[in-house]
Parts: C-alpha cells; sequence; structure tokens
C-alpha cells in the first residue's frame, strides 16, 4: 500500500539502508516533497533520490527527526494489524525472558514501534507515545493493547518533554478500566510500590534490572550507600541480599517516602535509612564526618541530556565518582552507572580510571552491566543503547 | 629498593602515567640504558627522561614488550612479601565472589602480577607463568601459593606460545603433591572434568562463567546447537535447564569424549549428541539437511590471534555467524562470543548486523556479556579485556 510519497536527497538513505529507521528533515528532498504538504504524523512511503521505494514510514514535518520507517516491505504499514503482529513478537520475548508479568513490553524502535513505549506491572499497563506518528494510531495502539493482555487497566503517561518537541499536548490518563489504589511489581525478588500516575517516566525503571540483580554478590554483610536512590530499586535489594545497612540519599522527600514504604513491604525497616538532600553535598558531608560505605551504588539521572550538556555533564559524572571513591575503603565496590545516552561506555571508563588515579587508588572492574533484554538494542540504532554501570573495586 | 636503571625515552612515559604498567623495547632509552646490559628476567627501576622514578619493575631485553612496571612506590619489588600481598588481595576478591573454590585466582596484570596466571580446581592449583621477570620467582610463587592455600597440588603448565616469545623453555610439571587421577570443577552448579595436564591452557575456561549462567534463561524445551563445544561448558548447563537436546560440533575426538564423560557425571547423556567435525561443514552440511535449532552458541577460539590476521579473522566471523544465523527458526536466539582481543565489541557487533541484513532478517541485541569477575579489567590496559559474547534474537 503506497502513502503520500517522502523523498530522500541523493546519499541520504544510507542510514535507512544500513538498518537505521530515522530520517532528518535536512535529508528530505523539500523540492520533491516540501514539508509542509504534509499533516503532523500522516503515513507516508519513502523513496531513495533514485526513485527506489525504501518502505512505508509516518512523518512529523515540524520535528528534528521527521520521518521513522515502520516497514521496509510496502505491504505493510502502521494499521491494527501490524501493531498486534509486533506487539505478539514483543510479548513472545518477554514472556520467555520473565516467568512473572513485570517488564518492558515494548522498547519503540528495538521491537520495531517508534514512538510507543509500553512497560507492564501485572494487569496494570502504562504508555507512552512520543511520537505524532504514533499518537495517530493512539485508539489502534490501545485497542491491540486490549485484544493481547486483557489488562485491569491502561494508563498513558504522554506527559514527557520529548512530545513538546514533536509539538504534542501532555498529558496524564487512565484511558481504560479502573486503576487500583495501589500499584505493586516485583523484581528479583523484591516488591515495590510503583507510583503510575506521578512517578518519574512510566513509574519503574526496569532497565537496570539485571544490574540490580548483582548486588546479592556483594552487599551481604556490607554497609551500603545507595546514592540517589528514588524509590530503593537499589536500595531494598541490597537489604535483602543481607547488607548490613543501607543509607539512602535523595532530594526528593516524596521519594524517600517511597522508599520507607517499599521498606516496610519487604520487611527490611530496619536497615533502610534516609539521607534527605542533595548528593553531592551529602557524600561531602559524610567524608567530612569520616564516613566510610563497603559499596556504594551511584546511579544518577542523566548528567548529559542533550549534547550541549556534554562537558558539564560528563564533569558531573567525574565529581559524584569522585566523591563516592572517597567514601571506600580499600577493597570497597562502587557500581557506577549512567543512563546518559551521550556518555559512551569507554568515556566513563576512562572517567573512572582518571578518578581513582588522583585519589591515587588502585582500580578493577569487575562487571560491566548493560540494559536488560525487555530494552533490546537495534544493531543499526545505537540511539536504543544508553544504560551503563560498572560494577569496580576500588584498592 | 632500587635496582639497575632502565631510562625511557622523552615522553615515553605517558602509558605508565594513565595507569599501564607495559614499556615497548623501543621506548627505552638505549643510549643511558643499553638492553643488552640487561639479564633476562631481572628486576629493574624505571625512570623517565627526566630522571623522575617511575617505579620498580622487571625486564627481558629480548622481548617486545621488554619490561613491566610492579609497584609505582620504589620501597617493593617482587618478592615473596609482594607476592603474597598481592595473591590475598585477589583471594579476598574471589572469595567474596564465589562460595566455593572454583576460579581464575590470579590474572596476571589486573591482579598487579603480570606474567602469572593461576586458576583455582578445588585444592588443585594450575599456575602459568608467561614472562622471564615472574619465571625468575617462580619458587618465591609456589611458595606464596603454598601458604596460602595448602593446595593439594600445584601444576605449572608452562606450556604456551607467548613463553617462545620470552625466550622461555615450554614444559609442563606438577611442581608440588600429587595429582589425583581425576580432577572435578563446578560452575555455575554443573560439574566437569578438568584435564589438567592436557587440556587447552590451564585445563578449564572460567571467563565465561556468568554468559554461560545466561543459558537458563534461554535453552528451556529448546533444541540447541552448540559449535565449537570443546569439554562442554555450555553444552551441560544448557542441558541441565532444561533444552530439549543439545547437539555439540567439535573436531577434536577427544573434546568430544570430555562432553561425554561430562554428560554422565551430569546425568544428561540423553540429551546430550556430539558431532565430529569442522564447525563451518558440519554447519553448512545442517544447513542442506534442512535442520534448525532453537538456540545456537558460537564460541569459537580466537579467530584473530595476531594483528596480522584480522582480516582473515573478521571474515571467519562473519562466516560462522552467518551460517549459524541460517540454522536459526524466526525469534530463534543465538549467543555469539568472541575471545579475540583484537576483536573489539563494537565490530562484532556491527559484523552480526551486517550478517542479519545480508540474510534480510531482524535482529535484537539482548544482552552483552564479558569476561566474568575473576578476570577483572585493568581500566588503563585495554589488553585486559577480550572476552565479549552478544545474546541476539533473529527474527
Amino acid at each position: 500500500m503506497l502513502f503520500a510519497p517522502l523523498y530522500l536527497k541523493k546519499n541520504a538513505d544510507r542510514r535507512l539502508r544500513i538498518g537505521h529507521v530515522w530520517i532528518y528533515s535536512n535529508e528530505v528532498d523539500t523540492d520533491r516533497s516540501p514539508l509542509n504538504s504534509f499533516e503532523i504524523g500522516q503515513a507516508i512511503t519513502i523513496y531513495a533520490h533514485n526513485n527506489k521505494i525504501l518502505g512505508n514510514g509516518y512523518i512529523n514535518p515540524h520535528s528534528l527527526i521527521c520521518a521513522r520507517l515502520i516497514s521496509r516491505d510496502p505491504q505493510y504499514h502502521l494499521d491494527q494489524s501490524l501493531l498486534l503482529q509486533r506487539l505478539n513478537s514483543a510479548l513472545s520475548l518477554r514472556q520467555r525472558l520473565f516467568a512473572k508479568p513485570f517488564y518492558r513490553l515494548v522498547y519503540g524502535e528495538s521491537d520495531g514501534l517508534p514512538g510507543l513505549v509500553v512497560d507492564r506491572f501485572g494487569d496494570i499497563v502504562v504508555v507512552q507515545i512520543t511520537t505524532a506518528g504514533m499518537e495517530r494510531v493512539r485508539e489502534e495502539v490501545i485497542a491491540a493493547l486490549t485484544t493481547t493482555l486483557h489488562p485491569q487497566a491502561i494508563v498513558l503517561r504522554n506527559d514527557t518533554a520529548v512530545r513538546t518537541l514533536e509539538g504534542l499536548e501532555n498529558y496524564v490518563a487512565v484511558v481504560q478500566g479502573q486503576l487500583p489504589a495501589e500499584v505493586l511489581i516485583e523484581e528479583n525478588q523484591a516488591h515495590f510500590y510503583v507510583s503510575v500516575l506521578e512517578g518519574q517516566k512510566t513509574g519503574w525503571f526496569y532497565d537496570h534490572r539485571y544490574n540490580r540483580a548483582r548486588l546479592k554478590h556483594y552487599a551481604q554483610q556490607q554497609r551500603v550507600l545507595d546514592v540517589f536512590s528514588y524509590s530503593g530499586a537499589w536500595s531494598i535489594p541490597a537489604a535483602l541480599a543481607g547488607a548490613h545497612s543501607v543509607w539512602c540519599i535523595d532530594s526528593s522527600q516524596q521519594a524517600l517516602e517511597l522508599v520507607k514504604k517499599n521498606s516496610e513491604l519487604n520487611q527490611v525497616t530496619a536497615k533502610v535509612h534516609p539521607l534527605l538532600g542533595d548528593a553531592f553535598e551529602q557524600l561531602k558531608e559524610l567524608h567530612r564526618a569520616g564516613e566510610k560505605f563497603d559499596l556504594i551504588i551511584l546511579d544518577p539521572p542523566a548528567f548529559i541530556k542533550r549534547k550541549k550538556d556534554q562537558l558539564a555533564g560528563e564533569q558531573a559524572y567525574r565529581r559524584i565518582n569522585q566523591l563516592a571513591m572517597q567514601l571506600l575503603p580499600t577493597e570497597g565496590i562502587l557500581i557506577s552507572a549512567s543512563c546518559s545516552l551521550h556518555l559512551p561506555s569507554q568515556t566513563l571508563l576512562d572517567l573512572l580510571r582518571a578518578t581513582s588515579q588522583q585519589l591515587d587508588r588502585g582500580l578493577q572492574i569487575l562487571e560491566q552491566g548493560h540494559q536488560s533484554p525487555d530494552h533490546p538494542i537495534h544493531p543499526a540504532i545505537p540511539e536504543t543503547a544508553y544504560i551503563k554501570a560498572f560494577v569496580c573495586r576500588v584498592l
């Protein structure tokens, strides 16, 4: 099935040919296909400069990433049937990987559904739509999820900054069923309350699941410090793994209250201690007080959100890792993570090495962690890989 | 304590200053410290061009990597006391990580002991010495291992090609105690016979332990193909994880007999089937016969042993991965590993992407694995990182 034609400039099909699905606005041959001739989110057929069909997709003429390829085979386009087929493929992977229905069910481009994120919290499904093309099939998305999962409730967490760039309004809505008073999930045998309507992003970060699972090898009998603890996704499993005590730093009172609730839920209240305040300041304060921790977890928010934050962001990563290393005794363990797409793994490693050298400490990299497999990486789309975590021993 | 001085050329201290420990022969100021003035393996004190002491180490004037730094603090040098201290630090890490004494105890440079590898198979300790400097303290190494571990036997597997480059003779010897008729180890709850005197390297590869542990998430009910199976380190855990059947390809009859012995040991004989022959030929044959496997493991020997093998080696990785992908049904799983130092992770990923594209198959990277933490990576020595493994879903 063919749609309104979008012609690319000469050689602008290179990225698509190696498997990527994005088209930038400056790659469009606007003489042959003026951008202002398209509606926001409409279906298109993409043509190379030589008129060869590259596939079907959708367009947002106002966005920097102005079009995304949906199917290389022009037989298919983004309709109910394709949504169902890709959703089923995504579901079959997660069901193979996880015994219980707690996972990211759809991870955008990597699952062939650009602009769509779906997190599953048991019978509750939380959806985030980030492009105009996907917003246009919103009702079909909801229908496909209903058919496939029969969920108790579907929530749209369409309140993310990238929607503004796409010219979409921000809103949060329960679009189907009834949200229960409390939503509970299980991760690595720990249980958590998830704040579906008000939490960060969809309410929970499944991306570090496998990295958090490593805690059981390191936390036993240890005095643990969880910096940027948020709702306790690292603190609780550390406590359950037999940590001696776990100290949680967060600047949000609300986050620390979630930690408290989650500690009660997992019966580790006696071990888990909140520290309200700015992470940098708290670490300095602990250092001044001569405190030491055997295991420190650094899972900060993205310090490099945009390319322009690169230098300041790297500086922040350097600083926070330095502050943490100072609190470690000889042979202490540092789990240093980053969710910044723009911080390559090698840069984080270099920065850890340089920091340890400045402090005259030896450093061994024990493990390198990545995002969990419910956030698969598309090998031609480097933008789908963002999580990195190093487990380090500091001598 | 100061030793014979080795002077570096101007700026040749750069690598050492960022934390590396190797000095190449062309970095030595041979006017001030002629290489032929040194004995093979002797202790040295290393000086920068400006006469600043960089630390103590050892030298082999005939080797390309002609010197290795042992201690930046010239108080220390490679003697019994330093060996004991570093061995204890290495042991404390492994004891923290592993409940049972089956692990790589010393991993050369990463454990501060360049030229020394020690694998522990319960009460049996297998040592590999790869540099003249370490060979010189051979007796101290044996004494330190005896003091620390009281092993039943210490075996020297000094039969590796790198020794020839160092001008050292090759030999295998039981240097202490008595080797029992059979050496058994446990890895991820599976049991294996290890051929300590005749097996590859020290007889066992602990480096993929954590990657093999992933099998339990993927092998259940699956028809599994283990290419380059060697002694069954991947096959047996796949069978134990509930695989429907496991087919092992290896070109060595001896290896396949070890697979058989290990299958019996783990009571999975009925599931495990040997396929003797060249891996490439066997995969082609299986393809011609229309066979399919749900899960394929590719853990080949290093196809790129030296830089000069780069092109041919990459071609071999491409070919073997292509042959494997052809045997996978939609949604099949490929675990593609490489132990080639000279094959960067990104190159393997690119090659997997290109191969899947040639076959017109979709590809999702589910997990990225690395060497296990008993092979820690030294952040300033990229040569200490060599294992990579991608868990892929092929659509």
